[in-house]
């Protein structure tokens, strides 16, 4: 049942490319609001953000921000969500956050709402989103799995620059702009140049040779279809791309799958799109896909390494089913099951 | 022994992107050549080369262009390696081929000379060199399974777009330049823009949804490792990137194997060169891998999916290691072998 007169929102990291597509599309799908709180860092209080009709200022979060609010969003560092999470839990308010900082931990749900929306009801104030990477990968395996479990997945990945931000946008587009001049392209953001270049290496590194995002990949998916043990590798890319992250992937299952089997699966998965006519040029593409809400899968076939394999190649707007829409499609699923 | 005086030498697609790194690298190489021809399509005829201190003039490539020739490099079309590798095999050169006209024939070599030298022995006129993805892979491949076969492999690739020729880096350039202007980019080499974009298409599209660039990839590895049912899978991406086509990949093993273990085997292959210190941001990469000659292996890892199973990544120039290098080193193998 809907709180009468809608709900009190607060939105941490609200000048960031996941906070700017979150109020977008809280507008596009009238996510029912009551008063809007726009927070972000001491840096950029006081601007100002058009939202709709109307003009908000942006105020400092600090841990006094979410008195009165039903719902935090989170989009900021993973140091933000740590210290604003908790303390936006303790004032009543749903935290659903964007950040690694809680994905893992046992009493905090990590939702794809098509995937494992049945894991909020345990909610405990906090719910994670998961990694851009992750969602794209839970939404193509999820209908396969349900009709012939998942065995073992292989996904290397090709991620866009806006997965780290506003200023990796701009680095890719000055770089870009030198080396078409013949000038030197000069790194800050990336430890070398991304533009014309591909990156093995997103976030840190750990002890076992995998990336963090890497590792992340690994182990929200096998929270998300509560498969704790499944076997699953990945490399992640950074590509000179803008927008949408793309994957391709290869999937093990118990029995062999026809490929229009699968097709057809992945058809019926809410929020998926299939875009399968190679011949005519027709499979995802992250231009294409930016922008969009659904997570796109095409050049399904067969794999070669093993009978009981498909491979497949997925690409979606990390800003949207990657980050913001999850968020708020997470929101609108604990209205509707009286869970706010 | 080699021939007194030197070889005569004929390259057909002398003005192409391999056609111009193979005379500079058989200048590096000191390649003993005795006369040199340099060959192309009617379009590029009268067309000068500077090679070294002499100037070519470009001669449109015809059946008659090879009396005398002791070796026949081509890198054309594969149009142009059906139409002219018999003629020139028939007048008694040795045909080192780039296309895949003949690679999967089974009585022509097709050889990447730190890994199968041996197949030159059974030689008939034309010898193929693999294509530039296959390549590197084998490069990898071979010193693991030499001492712990290989059961599986998966490998997804990103291609630079010197790998379809010099139009497609002037595309590439052309389409980031209109997309930093904020126009439209105009795609005519690639079916769809490839500046700022990704796409799963190298070659076209066979019955059974693999690229053709992607079942190359698996059948020459299987021919070159000699090892015909080899479970391999691939997928072939391009990319944004100038030169160097990098692949992450994933190779099961027969048992467990170190990763120092793996690491020291991949240093002593010749040709390769580890570059794997993920905290310092030392791994490979396509800019740094332009111009070089090996294969760079790095971010070595126990891959997740299986226990005995490795993960890496590769990078190498697609138009060197890729092609015109592995072409003269299959001539300089010829001539210390006494095979020519």
């Amino acid at each position: 049942m809907m709180k009468q007169g809608g709900y009190n929102v607060a939105v941490v990291g609200a000048t960031g490319l996941v906070g700017r597509v979150f109020l977008d599309i809280m507008q596009e799908r009238n996510l029912p609001v009551k008063s809007l709180r726009l927070l972000a860092s001491a840096r950029s209080a006081g601007k100002h953000i058009r939202v709709g009709e109307n003009d908000f200022t942006i105020e400092e979060a600090t841990p006094n921000s979410f008195t009165g609010a039903d719902f935090c969003f989170i989009s900021a560092t993973t140091e933000v969500s740590r210290e604003m999470g908790p303390v936006a839990a303790r004032a009543g308010a749903i935290v659903i956050d964007d950040s690694s900082a809680f994905r893992m931990e046992a009493d905090v749900p990590l939702v794809v709402p098509e995937v494992n929306a049945d894991d909020l009801a345990s909610h405990k104030g906090i719910i994670s989103i998961p990694n851009c990477s992750t969602t794209p990968l839970v939404m193509a395996l999820t209908p396969l799995h349900k009709v012939n479990p998942v065995k073992r997945v292989i996904a290397d990945t090709y991620q866009s620059v806006s997965g780290t931000g506003t200023r990796a946008v701009d680095e890719l587009k000055e770089q870009a702009g030198a080396v078409l001049r013949g000038e030197n392209a000069e790194a800050d953001v990336y430890p070398h140049q991304i533009a014309f270049n591909v990156l093995p290496h997103i976030d840190s590194f750990l002890e076992n040779g995998y990336s963090k995002e890497e590792w992340k990949m690994v182990q929200e998916t096998r929270k998300i279809m509560h498969e704790p043990d499944l076997p699953l590798s990945a490399t992640c890319v950074r590509v000179p791309v803008m927008v949408s992250h793309s994957e391709a992937v290869h999937v093990e299952l118990t029995e062999p799958m026809d490929v229009n089997e699968a097709r057809r699966l992945l058809a019926q998965m809410p929020g998926m799109c299939v875009q399968d006519e190679p011949n005519d040029a027709v499979y995802p593409l992250p231009v294409e896909a930016a922008g969009r809400d659904e997570v796109f899968v095409g050049r399904l076939r067969r794999d070669a390494s093993h009978p009981n394999s498909l491979a497949m190649w997925l690409t979606s707007d990390n800003l949207r089913k990657g980050a913001a829409l999850n968020a708020i499609q997470i929101a609108e699923t604990l209205i509707e099951r009286n869970l706010v």
